[in-house]
């Protein structure tokens, strides 16, 4: 059953593939699961029929069938159970790979939203530099221990995995920033995106934009 | 086989069943599993023997055999996949269970991280109380979605499930602050913590609390 997920209409990263429904287009062209794309314009995210589809009024949400989900890391998680691909087969192994996609969303991604808010709605305020130093701090941190734990490994536990799709995910929304402070992490995320799956994903992904751009 | 999870030696919220460890053993009460706890003093969390089990130095972590993981979510979600009573069988139902236990770390956990920082580390800056008005306005919109999706529900979705344990737990570390706007939300986490599971690890929490206490 061919799945839709939803994407913005017109990506506000202007195609740099920062959106998090690029998690499940990646997810969906590791797997090799063709999918359709439903693109839901910004003035629609809280409508009812879009809140009907996620409670908060964001994208992505999925559908396949009767099943309805919004959560880019339960869809990832529901696409990696459901094809081979994206998780180990040895049960220990697989509780692993899942952790890391909590780590990436609970862990990571909070100081990455908690820098975004202060580069996009405190810079301009007296106190905005004061508090950016506190964000940075807590985000170097984390960044830190995360390079720590890789080392020199190529993904963080045994081969690619899920896990390593939602944490590449998560550390390019940083767009370099940061992270080129850490070697290996920036060589983890080159090496995601090397993937042909990922480049495949991306190009998708900055094609919707483009069109979008060129109907105005 | 009998699990281990870390926990705060001594906790910082005294007892009020605040700490993520809570979320494991609220878990392994529902589904009738045995554990032991093993305390973790504050000035551990960064040595090597405790960043080996948690890269990023903080509790709960969790042992089985040869499995150690970090990160509640992810520890909620191998108990709830290896045990009866925490997640629905039918397939959908499942991956809806789980997108709940990723609502709830990914877009809920975030805003009260927040606010939790900014109620410790800036409301004593000259610009604590106007950062509190965004903080506590985003967290608002996220509340009142929840609410609003919930309805007259007793649980998020169908029955109760590790979705709505995640979820409350989050819920629970504002202690009331925000939460009391939302009757139907007050409900929801009242109706929780009246499950003899919940009073149990709760009990267990608190008495490990009082014990270190009393040995000063």
């Amino acid at each position: 059953m061919k799945p839709t997920f939803t994407a913005f209409a017109k990506s506000p990263d202007e195609g740099h593939g920062l959106a998090r429904d690029m998690r499940v287009r990646w997810a969906l062209e590791e797997v090799g699961q063709e999918y359709d794309v439903q693109l839901v314009p910004w003035e629609e995210f809280r409508s009812p029929a879009h809140m009907a589809r996620h409670p908060f009024g964001q994208i992505p949400t999925y559908r396949e069938g009767d099943l309805v989900m919004f959560e880019s890391g339960a869809i990832v998680l529901h696409i990696a159970q459901t094809h081979d691909g994206l998780l180990p087969a040895e049960p220990a192994a697989r509780a692993r790979a899942i952790m890391w996609m909590f780590a990436a969303v609970g862990t990571i991604e909070q100081p990455v939203i908690d820098m975004e808010v202060n580069e996009y709605f405190e810079a301009d305020k007296a106190w905005g530099a004061e508090r950016k130093q506190q964000v940075d701090a807590r985000l170097r941190t984390r960044l830190a221990d995360l390079s720590a734990r890789l080392g020199e490994a190529d993904w963080l536990d045994g081969g690619f995995s899920a896990g390593d799709l939602m944490m590449v995910e998560v550390l390019l929304r940083l767009e370099g920033q940061m992270v080129d402070e850490f070697p290996n992490l920036v060589a983890y995320c080159d090496r995601a995106r090397a993937r042909p799956a990922f480049k495949r994903a991306f190009a998708a992904q900055k094609a919707v934009f483009e069109a979008a751009s060129a109907a105005g």
